[in-house]
This record gives C-alpha cells, structure tokens and sequence, in this order.
C-alpha cells in the first residue's frame, strides 16, 4: 500500500432529506442505512482499505459529533479528527485537512470522500480511485471521479468531459443540476457524467491551484501549519474558521481551475440523497419494498418502511410511500412527493428543536 | 334521586378491535377515545349521574384491570368493583352483580351498561333510561334499548319490535348481525331497531326470568348470598366463576324471555366497535380526518391520526387511513380494511405477548 496515500472523509453534514431518520444529534452518516452492519460513515473509511494505510485517514466533522466519530472509528488517534466549530461548507473543511497533512507529508496523494455516500461495486471503485492516484502523482492536474449516467436524474450536477481514448479525460465543465430537458439532451450527447463529489490530487497540485483560486484561504491555512498537531491546533481553528467563505469546493476550486480531470465509471454509487435513492440501491421484497425493522407488510408496494427493531409496525394498503419513525418522529410521505421532507424539518423545528 | 336504581357497568372487556391503542393491560374503556377529558370508563359512569346514586354504582371487571378502576372512578368502594378471575362473557358478569346487588336492596332497578360505548345526547338517553326504570319498576318486563337506525349498517344485532302507540314496545325477535340485504329491510320495513346492549329491570323480574332460563348459573349466585360484601367474597367467585358457562345474556336470556320491551329513540349511541365509528363520532378537520396527537398533515382526508402528544407525526398523502401509534406498535391500514385488525392483533401475539 502506497503510504503517500491519504484519505479525508467529510462527515460534518446535518443530512436532513433523511430527515426523521437522520437527525441533527444524529444524522446519516452514522447510521447503518442499509441495514449491513456499519454505518456509511464506517463503509466509507472500509472501503479504503487496500488504497490508504489506517493512520492516513483523516475525518473531518462538526465539534458536535467528534465522539459519534471516534466511537464508530476507534482506530484513529485524536489527530486524525478534524472538528468544525462552524458549518462552512467543503472549501474551508478540505483545505483544513489538506494544509494540516501537508505538515506530516508534502507530497500526500489525497482522496476527498464524502461520508455518507455508498458504492455497491468495490473492487471496480478502488480500480478507478488507483488510476487517479497514479494520474495525480505523476501530473499536476486535480482528480475527479465521475459516474456513467444510467437515467436523465435532475437530482445530480454534470461534468462536461473532452472526448479521448484515455481513461482520465480532461474536465470541459461543471454544471448545476439541470432541468429535465437538459439532462435529456447531457445523456444522449454521451459527453457528460455524473459528478460524485469525490476529487483525488497530490498536494503540490492542491495547493499550487487553491492558492491561486482562493488565496486568503489558502494563506489562512497555510499558517496553520505550525499549529497543526499540537495542542493549540483547536484554539487555531476556533479563531479562524467563522471568518473563512462558506463557500464548496466545486464553486471554489473546481469549477474554476482549468487542470482538472476526470475518471468515470459505474461501481454502484450513489449519494443517498433522497429516500427514493436509498429505494433504489437497497434490497427489495417480491412487491419492492424496502423494509427495515420488525414490520409486517400486507397489500403494500413500492414503498419504504424504516422503524426500530423494538417497534412493531403493521402496515397494510400502501402504494409508494415512505414510512420512517425515529426517536420522537413519525413521517408517513408519499414517495414522489419527498421533496417535502425539507418543509417538514422546517415546521418540526417551528415546534421543538428536539425533534430535528 | 330513587336510591332503588343501581347501574352495573361492564368494564372487562379486551377491546381488541381498537388495537393498537386497545391493549391487552390497557383496553379501550379505561382510554379518553374522543379527548374529552374523561375516559370511556369515567364517561359511562358520569351520564347516570342524575339517574343513580353514586354508592349504587358497581363495575365488573377483569382482575388485571381493578386497580385501574378503581384510579378511575375513586369514589367506589372496594365492595363496589368485582373482580371476574376469568373471561366468562356477560351472562356470568351480569348474574354476578345483579346477586350480589340484591343482598342490599332485593327490589333494586338495575340498569346494565357495557363500559365503552358513546353517547352523545345525555338529556334525551337520560329521558329514556327514566322510561324504563319505570316500567320496570311496575312491571315484570325486562327491558333494553333500541337505537332508531339510520342506516342499514351490518355492524351491529337487530331487534324486531312489536309495534304500538306506546314508548314502549314489546320485543318480537333478537336478531344477530345481518348482511346488507337483510339490513336494508330492515330499515326499509320500519320494524327495527338496534340493539345497544343497555339493559333494565328490576331484581325480583330478572331473578325469576334468570332463575328459569339459566337455572344452574341462577342457583349458584343465589348461593353466594352470604359471601357477598365479606372478606370470603373473592374466595366463593374465585372458586366458582370457572364453572359458569361461557355465554352472553343475549343468549342467555334477552333471546329467549318472552318477557322483554324496547325503549327506543336517537341518542347520539355509538357502541365504538370499529375504527370508522370512532370517526363517525369524532369531531373532524375541514377534510374529514379525525386527529389526535401532535400532528402535522398535507394532502390528506378520510382519515384517523391518533397517536402520543410527547411524539411529532407528520403525515402527507393519506386518503382513507388509519394512523395509530401506541406503545410499542404502529398500525397504518386503509380505514376500508379494518376487519384486519384481528388479524394482526393475532399475529401481534405470535410474536410478542408484549405487542397486545
């Protein structure tokens, strides 16, 4: 195992489209999802496994939730633990943890992945993170993994990609998630992926190119780095984060610079962005149902039923809706209808904040 | 206020039609169904206030559910709940009471009462209980309420009445639910009342009647004469309520008297056996749902929200449902397929004593 090799999981997300599941003292990456017996913030370190030695994992979160972290991955040291005292979007969370690796390896090839992502087909995903690894060592160009689109989904940015023989081609442009009339025409062009959210660089490269794009940031970081791995690392990001911009990555780094690349293909993933996702990527029954829980199901189709295991629920005559109780929250939801869950977490919170 | 009345309340029922709010420690009569501040119990009791003296009020109920009686109705005496060691239908109970009821007053007006039905219009049912505790005080008559029907339900027992100028009635025949067809004639001929299961007469006219009819239960309450209002009562029932036969006073008695009247009129009666009749009674939101619980709905009619204030419920999309939480268990069922519920009460009790 390569151990210029480091990885940096993003796990500081409030995850509420998971909404009565996924909790502000509790949200989805901490969960076991998919019922597999680790939670997708454990599935995203384990998946790592043969691509980046255990000390190269670095996690960064919210201050609240460090002890869900370090009790879900004992084998990480204090340091390897990043905590946010502020929400302020990726930019500023993965040039923290690039700037703060850069003082134990200057030259760290590094994944950025988020925390709450799966990937069904392993082998074939650490088969397309080693080509970017190797491709980001030996160039100066920044990785991205892009994803072959099966469906014209609106729910997912694009990545416009020059045509070329090459498994890593070079990036054309970024793009929003579209209409539908749009993502219609990205799939038939055959020129456009998914964007994954998942980039892999070596550091020069990083910090060369972030340095230029967002120099107050990159600047702020950079003087870090006689506080990083010492006890006065917290009081450092404590006093500097609020004033960094809330801004992501891919608005400050990557769809600007012009040395990105990307490597696509299709390994089972998803973002588990919606319940229909999680719908889609789990194990159905003989009506397509996914069940989760100690459930009883008659005259019930397409839908999801997501209760604790000490719960009884019986559910009969459902077509395509989701049924999800958690702690002190029932939601009953039409499936086509869950853009909703976002105005529902708004009046939960209206009401208490105990049941967000 | 004529000390002669008395009312025995039936309070032993499981209630299981109303599972999961029903429950087996827990039933249905002991609830506060419709939010009024009283619980079915409380209420039975509470509408004969102007009818009976309050220390000739005796409930029959099952030995687990004493205590909760007890809490309930605070005012009874320990003498004044008995205690059934086992499920022996309502023959037995009722024999039981009215017995033990004639050691203190052999010429007492009983008035019998299953403890979780509804009535909405006291006056009007006080009025016409009044009617019958006087005819059964000049009489040797038993008598029974009938419930003017207003539709040709299937849910509830008939009765063919004689007809006559008079409020009361002579009772031709005792029918047992019928099916659509029949019920519609039965509406249709004018002939016909429900039966609500309310009883009245006086002691001497049901002993004789009871005595002829039930001889061997008649003897053995008789022989209880002594044991009632002692310490040794408890023992006597203990050891001979598991010989009674298991049998309803329908049956027993009402079906087979040649003695029995009707009272009848339209009191705002609901015996609650289905979930839809709970609606029926319920006070309802602009789209027809009856919602009990901290309770946030979209997009949905028809249907019965009921569960824990401390829980948030979120329900969209549901036309024609049945939300109930309690406990440890979550039902969701279309309000048309609430025969069901037996069924997975059933199923409830394979997996866990607890779930019912």
């Amino acid at each position: 195992m390569n151990q210029n090799n480091f990885l940096v999981i993003m796990a500081g997300g409030a995850g509420t489209r998971f909404w009565p599941i996924s909790r502000n003292n509790n949200p989805k990456q901490f969960h076991d999802v998919l019922g597999t017996g680790k939670t997708l913030l454990q599935q995203s370190a384990y998946r790592f496994r043969y691509v980046c030695p255990l000390e190269n994992i670095f996690v960064v979160t919210s201050q609240q939730y460090v002890e869900i972290v370090k009790e879900q991955l004992p084998y990480l040291s204090d340091n390897q633990v990043l905590a946010e005292p502020f929400r302020r979007n990726t930019a500023p969370c993965i040039a923290y943890a690039c700037y703060k690796i850069g003082v134990i390896n200057p030259n760290a090839n590094i994944i950025i992945s988020p925390a709450d992502h799966i990937i069904l087909d392993e082998p074939e995903f650490e088969n397309r993170v080693n080509i970017c690894l190797d491709a980001a060592a030996n160039s100066t160009n920044l990785f991205t993994l892009g994803i072959t689109p099966t469906r014209p989904d609106t729910g997912y940015g694009y990545i416009k990609f020059e045509k070329s023989v090459t498994e890593v081609k070079k990036v054309d442009q970024f793009l929003e998630k579209p209409n539908l009339e749009n993502a219609i025409k990205f799939i038939e062009s055959g020129d456009y992926v998914w964007n994954a959210g998942i980039f892999i660089w070596n550091l020069p490269t990083f910090k060369n190119t972030f340095g230029k794009l967002m120099p107050e940031m990159a600047d702020r970081f950079q003087k870090g780095a006689s506080y990083y791995f010492t006890e006065n690392e917290a009081d450092f990001i404590n006093n500097n984060y609020l004033e960094c911009e809330n801004i992501s990555i891919d608005y400050a780094l990557l769809e600007k610079a012009t040395n990105v690349c990307v490597v696509f293909g299709n390994f089972g993933w998803s973002d588990l962005g919606t319940w229909k996702s999680l719908h889609d990527v789990s194990e159905k029954d003989g009506n397509n149902n996914v069940v989760d829980g100690q459930v009883e199901i008659f005259e019930t189709k397409n839908s999801i039923i997501k209760t604790p295991k000490e719960l009884l629920a019986v559910v009969q005559g459902l077509d395509g809706y989701i049924v999800a109780f958690h702690n002190n929250v029932l939601m009953i939801c039409k499936k086509e209808e869950e853009q909703n869950v976002k105005k529902f977490v708004e009046i939960a919170q209206k009401i208490n904040e105990e049941f967000i």
